[in-house]
């Protein structure tokens, strides 16, 4: 997927998962170097229905294919670094 | 939850997971800093079905609610740095 645009299309994500993907409200998920493929499967799972959430059932249908993976670019590209627990 | 039985308890999950919450497999997520309210409704969900995955719909229902709040109090303790994209 092309992040940039993921990025621009991220705008309409932000107020639940934050441009930056640390979640602003605690329903919702931090996505921020999250696994490529994981949020692909998710975005895809809320679209057909396969998964469902209050929020996400409603917003995932109205993206396309293209959106999804640019989303799933752009998340998981952002850089995160995890301490040793 | 407990995060010191959830780390003992996530010796189970470190081979997809992590033990440092930084998946393994491809297909399974990073469980690092996530919300702790998530984890919980992720496999709160997962033990009854609310939602499916090859894998975790046969190891969720295996897990006391305890041991679900001690995993999620556990991965969501796990220090985590989101530098800015």
């Amino acid at each position: 997927g092309d992040a940039k645009a993921g990025r621009q299309k991220a705008l309409q994500c932000q107020t639940c998962h934050g441009l930056d993907g640390v979640a602003k409200i605690p329903e919702a998920p931090n996505l921020a170097g999250q696994q490529e493929g994981y949020l692909r499967k998710a975005l895809r799972d809320y679209k057909t229905g396969a998964r469902k959430n209050e929020m996400m059932s409603v917003v995932a249908p109205a993206l396309s294919d293209a959106d999804i993976d640019d989303l799933a670019a752009y998340f998981s590209g952002i850089p995160v670094e995890v301490k040793a627990p």
